[in-house]
């Protein structure tokens, strides 16, 4: 199949976009270096120096002999991004294409306003660009499991049957998310529905839990193919942050209680999400919706863990309790359902002693490039 | 009170600031032009001439010596909204300044994209502005009816209990709307809803039905305060086109089967639902949300008491199905509460023959400005 993804720069894009090539499929990746650039200007480095996606691509394309397109630019164009989908002709769209850091947008008003605007305009334009020039084509599109917060009934896969006062109706699952980040996701899936009901569109809305790893099959063809590794507040996932500070002798920075729970998910079954999402598509006039994550930790579990396979390397590591910089339950109910991806042949990497010791090494190798002041500025949602 | 009306020369808008001020209140108003400058360009003209913002407010303040403030800019432009936050120091936002037009948002990707940037940056900007300067004001802000769209069970305001699998928590109501713009508005009070958790805001929610009408107390005083009256495809609301064509013979447009039921309510219900919410603000950190209409109408309904109200004044009308541009249920359940602004005030206006007749009137004497080909031109929602 003909596969565009947006945002293909990514910590998750790129991934996605050498395991689909490998699999055989016509990739293009399309990115505008958002993520990069305001990594740059908040002087967020990554582990390792990341070639450019340009630089990434031609290596690809080189030691594989397969072909991955690459378009520059922004999906707020529209101009821009019609002209892709023209040229392009994709059968299927993963939309990665977001500012996707929830303390990013909670710095200030300029940083909660490009959130907005990026995020927004960014998904309208795919959808109504698809509809001119691609209708058939299937949207995948990452959503997040924050878009539902922790409400105090179980998480369904996004839709909930409701009966009231006698009467019965379906209806999205309801929403509310701890960020304006997560927020944007919300406002995504509403103009997603409302388009879907109105131009019969086919969409997958992958509703994704915090991911982890720095490795997949071909990653491991050539390390400079590797993805972004953050480890920093803002762009960093909790458990790649956790790594890092074992390594590098920063008490785990547990916010809060540490007993707030979220659904979590190795980097390489989220590529096999995409793939299999991509090869089982959602029907015409169907919002398809997965949650998107294997297992379910709390903050303190997932720093035993890190603690314990530490251990294991004859690294001592701490944990360390820190006044939570967020505005969240620290103690609430969690229990999300997620068979819908099972069921279309997902079959989980769970997060072993392995898995963490393979990713503790790995950080090991880059630890004097790793700057411990980085970790943690303390960006606050109460203002 | 300081009172700031965002959207101050609006259809809703310019009749509110001049009530809010009647009734002793400090008040500014502030707009853009957005919404006179798309008409223009749509070749929409009112049925009456309508005078700027700044010739009304002059004129108001020497008819009146009462003394409204005027700010021309926009609200997407962040230093030029904060700096009037910042002067003005309102007790009490209303916020009306958004892209209204349903069809509008449904024309072309450029319409939708200025309705969701428009509107999604403005409430944005409105939330920062007033967490910067003003954090005690009391947001009140003009949702839709819209947002709910027509669900199988009664809509309760704003909220509901969801018990399932045995437990229990309250969320927002389920939004589906039926519009790119209406569907801006439930972004909106996601948008709403994120902050008022986050930072304890006050806000109120109006959700608001289609209204009609012409007059309040305040027009009455000089033509020459008129409101927008709006009758073509875009920017009028169903009932004033009805009067409309009814007055210059053109069959009234019944959209398919016009089983379609909506809540209405009249112009100076609008203004007193505005005025009572904010003399009975929301607390701080609640989303007050009240259902703001007074009786619900089939689209057939309102055509027949058009129909019967014109033979008192010797007018013959007919109603005419015709094609759904849109795309909605045309029979439908519909039984939305609206219990709370009654009971903190509001007496409500039916729609008797009475007012029928004197919006007759009132445009039988225009009726010579009336452009036909403006009623209906067709913008489909499929596209």
């Amino acid at each position: 199949m003909n596969i565009l993804v947006l945002g293909g720069d990514g910590y998750l894009g790129w991934p996605t976009a050498m395991f689909l090539s490998n699999s055989g499929h016509k990739v293009g990746v399309l990115d505008n270096y958002l993520r990069r650039d305001l990594a740059k200007k908040l002087s967020f480095p990554n582990l390792i120096e990341n070639h450019s996606l340009e630089e990434r691509v031609g290596l690809w394309n080189n030691l594989t002999e397969q072909n991955i397109d690459c378009f520059i630019g922004d999906i707020c164009d529209y101009d821009f991004l019609s002209g892709v989908i023209k040229d392009f002709e994709p059968e299927v769209v993963v939309h990665y294409a977001e500012q996707p850091s929830a303390p990013y947008s909670m710095i200030d008003q300029q940083s909660a306003l490009l959130t907005l605007q990026n995020n927004l305009s960014g998904t309208l334009n795919m959808i109504w660009a698809i509809k001119e020039f691609s209708p058939e084509c299937h949207i995948i599109k990452l959503g997040t499991m924050g878009e539902y917060g922790v409400p105090d009934i179980d998480i369904e896969e996004g839709w909930i049957d409701i009966e009231h006062k006698g009467r019965k109706d379906k209806f999205l699952f309801p929403r509310q998310a701890g960020s304006l980040y997560h927020t944007t996701k919300i406002q995504d899936t509403d103009l997603l529905w409302f388009y879907v009901r109105m131009w019969d569109l086919k969409v997958t809305d992958l509703m994704q839990g915090p991911v982890y790893g720095c490795f997949t099959d071909e990653i491991r063809i050539d390390e400079r193919l590797g993805t972004h590794f953050s480890y920093d507040e803002v762009f960093g996932t909790v458990l790649n942050r956790f790594i890092i500070q074992a390594v590098c002798g920063y008490p785990l920075t547990v916010y809060g209680k540490g007993n707030q729970i979220r659904g979590y998910l190795n980097l390489i079954d989220t590529i096999n999400c995409i793939k299999l999402a991509a090869e089982n598509p959602a029907d015409k006039g169907e919002l398809r919706i997965f949650n998107q994550f294997t297992e379910t930790f709390s903050v303190n579990q997932l720093a035993d863990m890190v603690i314990d396979a530490s251990s294991k390397i004859n690294l001592d590591v701490k944990k360390e309790s820190i006044v939570n910089p967020r505005k969240e339950k620290e103690e609430h109910y969690y229990n999300p359902v997620h068979t819908g991806l099972k069921s279309i042949g997902l079959k989980p990497n769970k997060l072993t002693n392995e898995v963490l010791i393979e990713m503790l090494e790995f950080c090991l190798k880059y630890k004097e490039n790793i700057i411990q002041e980085n970790i943690f500025r303390g960006i606050k949602w109460e203002k």
